[in-house]
């Protein structure tokens, strides 16, 4: 099988599992794990923040860091295709008592500050609004293709935000992604947000866990939250361990932005599918199935058949996703099966 | 000064306040309460509702309901421009752990049953997903300027919710000028929503109150939550005295439409003012004012100081709202203030 | 039927039904109602504190106060046999995300300050713990009988939440009771508390309605959180009438203290009945019914038949509560009924 | 350092680490992980119950078990010594608005029925009381020196719920510890509970995770919510397959057990401790420090200089837990130095 439904998939690599067998190892609901308090320093360091908090999962680490900057009844913006919006479960309404107000996103996972701005009240002292507290970007945005958020739109936003009085929190479960994408060093992407989460477990192929990283205070805060939620265990280091050196390695991620823009391409020159290839810019790519003979149900179907998972991902599109566990051969099968399924009749 | 920020303005008639001087009290909060106990009947008889419960304001009529038919993590998909959605504080997320999903509103009020079917995920069991468990729909529409929703469409999202197995709530703080203004009997209206909320404090002009009306054992959820949220009072015949009335003679709000309908009619005739005449359809005026030596809020200003009072009511739209404070002759002059206005420099 | 109830039962006074006629009003979402203005501005005076706000009932105003004081996830300090943690449902769970830590409450309605202490953690900083955000006394105490904090003892609570760095709220729905039972001015209790509500629908006899006092700052988010819960309400001074002359005679509740010692005494020559007339400090008799032939319930029951109406309150005790609606009549028909029934057989 | 704080110190084995890094994975938050898989079919058959699902923590086991038995709004009755109660930081009322309601915990750990039958109103039609909907127990019981209780008691909590119509929860983080230490197959002990949490990473000595069992339909909830906390994770078969182990490794609790009677014996041959021999049934010591020259803190300080550490655990006591990592020889030294320091000055 030619997994393509998720990074998710990615299997921890034989180093990982080596490291992982022989870390060091303390209890880290005492602060006493020294393998994980490696890999929070480290992350903290790279994303160039002040402190980091390992998470079993992106989605503890954002919703630590909605409770932390938003207050009960507050309202975060955020996206109307984000992850967090779609994919989280309502977890800071039920949660935090924290209002989600979804904002229109545009095709390259920008929201408008325009559209930001209309979120505020013209009267923050009128009680029958919610006030913002909180915007939510998402970098790279996993529904619309990996993109990558511009430096230029973070600082308009960073901006934004200032002037309004309110922090930044990134979803940046690819962020390394859009690092590498844009060869941009991650602390210049993350200068811009109050707070980040990460995935060590997508591309970066880690078996589990998320970082958030930030001020010190803040993830003092997200911590205290960790534990109230479940979130704190005991030798996180057997984790930890892989965590560390998916960071040092995701310069490796380049070689999937390789193979997915080798996949567009192939896709691109096949009739019966529609694929943007300006929009091919990480490890991701969204295509349509036109042949009119599919819908994108049946033709996942027939593809998962012959030996090919793929995903859908919201408005009829689906999703392939390039990560470690593939190689140049398994483009060329994707494209091969592709290609038949097409053809076939 | 001319008020025509909002019906809530109106003030008790004369009758009203010799039947609340009159009314038999009781506790409520034991049950012994008879007008309030009458007010409840009346209202579940009018509506066609097994049941009904007084309520301190629209909003906690609002929350309770959604409170009574959402579980905890679910969530509500109710329009972009509702009251429910804008107003409210965002209650249902703070005291029920609901997430609000906002739907597209149409012009007329209505949410498309395509946009409403796009709020339910593909996959129900998919722990990814907050899950739909109440449609919320508003009749008349506020910000859709007082229209009123058609009983072919109240049927098909009745329909569209049976299929998904999941109740209707009707924020109908002003259903009896739909009731009015289509000459639909109101329980003819209702009938298509598992639950109603409406204001006696609006157009049917009793100086406080809202009921919810539906099934006996939604009421009595209805009522614990009431309790729990601080709306359980004492003595509540006081007020409900006014809302048996209120009811009673709601038959005069065809008053407020026609007087809407001569407003309109004036202010068309006005360059410099735009209104949509075809849509008052009810008590509710909204306009925008094209002439550019103003924007809405110095035109607004101005008219305060000339004794008229208007309110923005988003997009930068003015409302003027007809309720039993107001003539004819009030009607004229309201006129003379707007043209005096724009005819100055 | 001689109601011994509540005080709840009060029915406003015919000068309060002439006030609620005459009032002038307005709305009070916007802020304009004089009425309801005029009332808050008494209330503020009377206790000393800068600010008040109205609400539809005891529960809203304890709700709103804990809710403005603890932050989600924060803990209040109240005593296991208060009414904010015992007759509430629940509400600061429910709606603040807050835990309840119930505190031992000693016969006289105390807390001792030894117990107060155990709530806090050796470690704050440890996220395994809760921390407390607020301490809540309650003056008169309704469960012990209408106890009086003595102003000591408050003065040592104040100082102990001061060294902790948190606030006090007193839950004071019968505070004016303490005040004219204690001779002492109800400002220089309230000095105590940050916050104090108090009912205007009981011993005062208003038909509806509690205010909220504290600093500006704390209204103003007490109001907030008002409209979220549902308690903003339109043409409050038909009702705040009332309110304004139930604090002018608070005096009058002297009577009230007068015959519930009157009844006690009157209880206590009769064998079958245990009450500690020691503890009869303000309006509440609290009382056993020794007679092995009874139970509470069948006793109450009997009493109801006969024309008495008592309640239970915690602990097999039956409470009787004085207020305005009895004369000394009702006190001599009170005690014959009971000697009537512990005599037949 | 001898460690004697908890047994979450505990590393895993040799063969657990060898296990980790030979185990199948796959993406769990897809069901695709075929060693979680394989740990939650175990969990469940273990324990005689239907399903069971991996957690990140005990908190969160314990967290996600109360929200899907109890609604917002209902009440919890939980032991006021319970680790749900005191350590988990309010989870249940911040994410579930749910009331805990401490109940008096005995010194063997038994909540008494007619402590748990006071929690329950005696209206609850009443809506001014929160209703309990879930009992919860805490076997071995960790603040009453891992005391077991006994299946009689059990059996009576189960009728006394069944009476009453609520389910009930057992915190079972050492369930393990109270099979082995009274002989009794855990799936006796488990049938008692609807739902039953146990942690792999205690004396079972994983180096993460806890399990959550109980019916089909029960687990689906709990899954869907563990999804909405953050603790769906990806290749969790990293760490379930020391899970596997631990599980089936069980029986080797007993040796804890000899060492913890050794130790305690041991201790109460000594002055200037204080150790009840007879409550001492499972792997945890409490003991006090009654030679006057010392607190617990500055015992517990010195000790830790002098290479043991042990923990206080409420009420001034401190707590030893034997595990795995210890053998006899730390328990002759673990004497040694409290003898020397005992007898030092």
């Amino acid at each position: 099988m030619i997994e393509l439904r998720s990074d998710t998939f990615t299997l921890p690599t034989p180093s990982m599992i080596r490291a992982m067998a022989e870390a060091p190892l303390g209890d880290d609901v005492y602060g006493e794990d020294p393998t994980a308090n490696r890999l929070e320093e480290l992350a903290a360091i790279t994303l160039g923040k002040e402190a980091a908090c390992f998470m079993p999962s992106g989605t503890m680490a954002n919703l630590t860091s909605i409770m932390a900057h938003a207050p009960r009844g507050s309202k975060v913006l955020v996206g109307n295709e984000a992850d967090i919006y779609i994919y989280e479960a309502g977890g800071a309404s039920v949660c935090g008592g924290i209002v989600y107000e979804p904002i229109p996103t545009q095709a390259d996972g920008r929201l408008l500050i325009s559209d930001l701005e209309r979120g505020f009240p013209d009267d923050p002292d009128d009680p029958q609004f919610a006030v913002p507290a909180l915007i939510c970007l998402e970098n790279t945005h996993n529904r619309c293709g990996g993109a990558i958020l511009p430096q230029d739109y973070l600082r308009e936003v960073r901006e934004f935000a200032d002037t309004r009085g309110i922090p930044v929190h990134m979803d940046g479960a690819r962020i390394f992604n859009a690092a590498v994408g844009a060869g941009t060093p991650v602390a210049e992407i993350a200068q811009y947000a109050d707070s980040v989460q990460f995935c060590l477990s997508k591309g970066l192929s880690a078996p589990i866990g998320s970082m958030v990283v930030g001020s010190a205070a803040f993830i003092a805060t997200v911590r205290r939250l960790r534990k109230m939620l479940g979130g704190g265990m005991r030798q996180v280091g057997v984790v930890a361990a892989a965590g560390i050196l998916a960071i040092d390695e995701a310069a490796g991620l380049a070689e999937d932005h390789r193979r997915a823009r080798l996949l567009a391409e192939g896709m691109s020159r096949l009739e019966g599918i529609e694929v943007a290839l300006a929009e091919v810019q990480t490890n991701i790519v969204m295509f349509r199935v036109t042949d009119p003979r599919f819908t994108w149900k049946t033709f996942a179907a027939i593809a998962h058949e012959e030996g090919l998972a793929v995903a859908e991902l919201g408005h009829g599109r689906l999703r392939a996703v390039l990560h470690r566990g593939l190689d140049d051969t398994d483009i060329t099968k994707a494209l091969d099966i592709i290609e038949r399924i097409l053809r076939s009749s």
